[in-house]
């Protein structure tokens, strides 16, 4: 995929110019100084020769085929520059050249034209507005960036450019090595999406690494990275997360459903890991470039310093990682090698004095352990410490071992050296262990997600066409909210149970009824004409015998009749009065991004006051309802505390994936609450007492 | 204070060496090295010169003054040598030499004598088993550390040494200066408190950095640093917090409270700044210490970059700040500097092509903005940026301007002479948005912390001597638990308020009693050898009138004879059923280092499940106990949401106070909860329903 933009045989630079200090300049030249073997056409109709090479007129001058041309003129040029090349049979474009949809609507027309383009042509487009491509084993620096990084397994896109500039910055000064480098521009065309889908299969890569600011398809991009997060990390920065999600919503689900919910659900469902900043986004990267997976989450430390190995293990500790315990042989093995007063229990503290080969010892005896997942090398600058040396022993012990080591080296003037060591060892080194600590808790991540198995989602046996014919009538009767009958109706075609109930015509139906489902029952007046039935006292609760159901109907209709005497009475509404149980609310609101966002809270206050909600995108499978259950905090009261019993757990997963099945196969609905939503002790069920819906219009 | 230490007029050296690569050789060199203009006396009975100066065989043959001596000798001969330095009037010691505490208990008993020694000769100890101490304004380096730091304004001490190694080493190569550099050691004499006191005052430190792992004093820790804080940031790494945590401890508060809630809990008192990492100390440090304090929590942006502008903004949201309106004036100014299509809001887009003249315009007009209380200025290597024109231009605004301005040149390889610039120009330069705005926040609190008023301690008047009393009876009972009427007599001398009770004698005595408190009333049945009064049927609940009293009188009294016929029966107990109200826990757990850590939280699954729990040492003040209601989550429950009416919020403040008064009166009170403690309706106050409270044995 994608070959004539990363393996391009010919590139024509359109717009290449004489001028130093002109991109059109300073792309040709990168091109030229990155090493590209192709051949390279130089496009200025009044230039005879740029940088010793051959300029053409326009580009059906040149006689050979061209697989990538960049764009490197003014804006409204470009759109017949694309048709053009278009027609010329050119495999991809990267446009350069700004003043598109940044400017206004005008640029984002002819942004679609370009879509539209590259649909009829079947070229490729990257950009516009973009830094360009960098590809390492091309080689070819298609971009007007300054430098070109080396040579590495990390593909990068950022849908920022000039955050390509500090990226780029930041990796030649540490030897960060990326296959591939995009600037994805204003995505008229190729978008993050399709990158993924070229980088799951690319050999070269190790890992994916992304900023990002907005997803174009946030559906099929949980689709498409759902697959290849499971053999290859992608690890990204979303941005601009804060101020979107400050939208007010009406409903519950609403107010508390911020974009930045939707894309905290989307990352953990597609496996995507999240990095908080850039050097987040560099720490987590590269750890997973250059070492292989923990075996497990148990850590060994090896340092010099007490005060570090005790930073190290309240890392540990707080991310939820833990100190491995060595083997009896591991321990005898240090013993043997270290100082009597040194510490063979994790962390291995090798003492101050220590040099090189005591640190390779240790080193030695440590990743031989088969307990430990993972291992953090701790290094201060001391007195004696042997910085180069030691860093050649980490480097050598890494390479031998299949778990991963990663360096701590705390320091800068006197230690650079050794990082450097490191570095062409392949072996990650961090200023602070914090940091390091931070890398394994990904790393333990990505092998959890992979080693999970793909998703299955459930279908259930609903009835969806009553739904449909129920979203019918409503359109029809030009409403949009659905709640009471029409919502029991949803609710049922959807298999989530709910009060039985029935339309009693008379009072000796009423009875039947209820003492068919049980007592207490709930009453009310049944008519097509009275509205507010609490208000004129046409509800009664807490019927508790037949009796009382006979009172009760001639109660409710005589004051139906008192109320309005033309009034049409059908009768009453006998339902089912709920006891027990526990409150839930599961709710739905549609994100612009994602689609169908589903929470997950204990009702009332938990909701309200605590906040204490979780999310997933619809559809989401079992155990992914499961894990967003147990993500709220007060998940330990359906768990039953203080004596209580266990509630319906596995009833309520169920419903959530019924409610998944219905905003899914509806995507007109946009938000939905059953609240509440009664869980009742284990083995009991669930049931849905009221629901909200709204449609869009 | 400490004048001997950090500007001594002379030093000796005891344990000089002449062998390169000793330890004695590095602090003689240092010393030499660093420039110190005193008397140097190496002491060597076996050298006549070392380093070009002559050696003396022992303290008695030198014949001036020694303000400061060094020792570097093994451990066994150190105790005889400190003899000889005290007797010999030596202001100061620095005890490099190791062996001691952290080999055992003898060593530990040495370290003792120490202290004694220097108690003895009013002489003050550094160490043992330390890199040493470094003055960059005597100058004197007085340590075996590789290097020197550059002069600065900020004062550090570490209770590790191979910390200091690596602090050293960073800020060698990032060019951070500092006043004093103190490796505490062992601690045998001089601790933390000694060195905050010394600094509090020293004009030549503008901030104190430490890195600590345990306090020697808690109390007076926070005592000391309150004070201090109030006109000198300290900002410390405090590790070993989560291990230490582990501890089981049988009650609620035990359970919640490890150490770690402690050292949270005394920060917060005594407004030191905790950072996370080595990164974040350094990262809020230099903030501190080139900059100064915020004017308000509103920050301004001036980026050339879209993207990390909106990762600033994100920060800047996520951590409480708030991005600043800019005033109409200013967007005209910026109007008229910058390109039409650039973002004159905040953040302000200078756009990519941005020069420096550009920066500097946007940077005059927004930092002249009354409204900005902070400026955070962004560049990115982009092709057309002046990376080093742009660091003098952010310069020197920041120099003509009394807010702060702190940079984030992101990248490293080309903007490295840039960030050199702004080092030279006192502007603080972070690599990420994220951390500029980390160290905003910290100097946003350091300014409120310094403009809140000093904390208030209330004292109620209560009944000490009553407390006491009982304290006693238990005691030479021989028993340390407290519960029961013993607990109510405590809550009440401290003018808790309880539920009215008496000893009744008769039904009759009884009616008058509950008629007088109201019902509903409890009854209990009380008699000297019933101790299980429930077991028996001997506690009646929601007794409602008079006849229910008589016949309960009857009942109790008829059940505790039918189950022991000889029975001691006083009568019974007549109590005030408490009704309404919401139930809160206030507790209190004696730490090891900081004493009385009282807690508060909501009753029942707040604190047993959702472990919402707030923390404070006592004594505080009212408005930290009101801090540390609204610090729970479920605070607004007790505001009043759903239509519920506010709690007495200012009672249950009140009680806390009281209790902070009764933990602090009694030090031998190791454990205490009032469990539950009622809060009725606002102006109702508040009622201890059952305390339970453990003395030290």
């Amino acid at each position: 995929m994608l070959d004539t933009l990363f393996s391009p045989q010919s590139i024509a630079v359109i717009g290449a110019s004489r001028t130093e200090g002109k991109l059109g300049y300073a792309v040709l030249a990168n091109i030229i100084q990155s090493g590209f073997s192709g051949a390279i056409y130089p496009i200025n109709p009044k230039a005879d020769e740029i940088l010793g090479r051959s300029c053409y007129q326009g580009l059906d001058e040149v006689e050979g085929e061209i697989d990538l041309a960049v764009i490197v003129i003014p804006a409204r040029f470009v759109l017949d520059t694309l048709e053009t090349c278009g027609k010329r049979g050119v495999g991809s474009v990267i446009v350069i050249s700004a003043g598109f949809r940044e400017t206004g609507h005008e640029g984002l027309m002819a942004e679609r034209k370009m879509a539209e383009i590259a649909q009829e042509y079947q070229m490729r487009i990257v950009g516009p507005n973009c830094l360009g491509v960098i590809d390492t084993l091309a080689p070819m620096n298609a971009s007007f960036a300054v430098g070109m990084p080396p040579q590495g397994q990390i593909a990068f896109m950022s849908q920022s450019g000039a955050l390509c500039t500090s990226i780029l910055d930041i990796a030649l000064a540490q030897e960060i090595g990326f296959s591939r480098f995009v600037s994805l521009g204003n995505k008229a065309d190729l978008n993050e999406i399709d990158f993924l889908q070229a980088w799951a299969e690319d050999p070269e890569s190790k890992v994916v690494m992304a900023y990002l600011e907005g997803i174009a398809d946030g559906g099929r991009f949980i689709d498409v990275a759902r697959h290849m997060t499971k053999h290859k990390p992608v690890i990204a920065i979303k941005s601009g997360s804060t101020s979107a999600g400050s939208r007010a919503v009406s409903s519950h689900t609403g107010t508390l459903a911020g974009s930045e919910r939707a894309y905290e659900a989307a990352f953990k469902q597609a496996g995507v890991i999240r990095a908080d900043s850039v050097g987040d986004l560099f720490d987590l990267s590269v750890a997973m470039a250059r070492q292989p997976l923990p075996r497990n989450e148990r850590v060994a430390i090896i340092t010099n310093a007490g005060g570090p190995g005790i930073m190290a293990t309240d890392a540990i500790e707080r991310c939820g990682l833990s100190l491995a315990s060595l083997d009896q042989e591991t321990r005898e093995k240090l013993r043997q090698v270290l100082p009597s007063v040194a510490s063979v229990l994790n962390p291995v503290d090798v003492l101050g004095d220590a040099l090189a080969d005591r640190y390779q010892a240790a080193l030695q005896a440590v990743t031989a352990d088969p307990h430990v997942g993972a291992l953090i090398v701790i290094l201060t600058p001391q007195f004696m410490t042997e910085i180069e040396e030691t860093a050649r022993a980490v480097g050598q012990v890494a390479e031998g071992s299949d778990i991963p080591v990663l360096a701590c080296f705390m320091g800068e003037a006197n230690t650079e050296p050794g990082a450097k060591i490191l570095t062409d060892h392949n072996v990650p080194n961090y200023i602070e262990p914090e940091r390091a600590v931070a890398a394994l808790r990904a790393m333990v991540d990505q092998r959890q997600w992979q080693e999970r198995p793909p998703p299955e989602f459930e279908a259930f046996d609903v009835d969806r066409e009553r739904v449909a014919r129920i979203f019918e009538q409503v359109r029809s009767d030009g409403r949009l909210q659905i709640g009471d009958a029409e919502a029991r109706d949803i609710l049922e075609a959807y298999r989530i149970r709910i009060p039985a109930s029935k339309l009693c015509k008379t009072s000796d139906e009423a009875v039947t009824f209820a003492d068919e489902i049980g007592y207490p029952v709930v009453m009310k007046i049944a008519s097509p004409d009275i509205l507010h039935k609490t208000d004129i006292g046409g509800v009664r609760l807490n019927i508790e015998d037949a009796s009382d159901v006979r009172d009760s109907f001639d109660l409710l209709t005589f004051r139906a009749v008192r109320y309005m005497p033309d009034a049409a009475i059908w009768g009453c509404l006998v339902q089912q009065q709920v006891r027990g149980g526990k409150e839930v609310i599961a709710g739905m609101n549609r994100d612009p991004q994602f689609g169908p966002l589903v929470m997950f809270g204990l009702g009332g206050i938990y909701v309200e006051v605590l906040k204490d909600v979780s999310f997933r995108i619809a559809p989401f499978s079992r155990r992914e309802a499961n894990e967003m259950m147990r993500e709220i905090r007060s998940f330990n009261l359906l768990r039953g505390v203080r004596g209580q019993a266990r509630s319906d757990i596995e009833a309520v997963a169920d419903t959530l994936l019924k409610l998944s099945q219905l905003v899914t196969d509806f995507p007109d609905i946009v938000e939905l609450d059953i609240n509440p939503l009664i869980v009742f002790d284990e083995g009991r069920g669930t049931m849905g007492i009221d629901m909200r819906l709204v449609l869009a219009p």
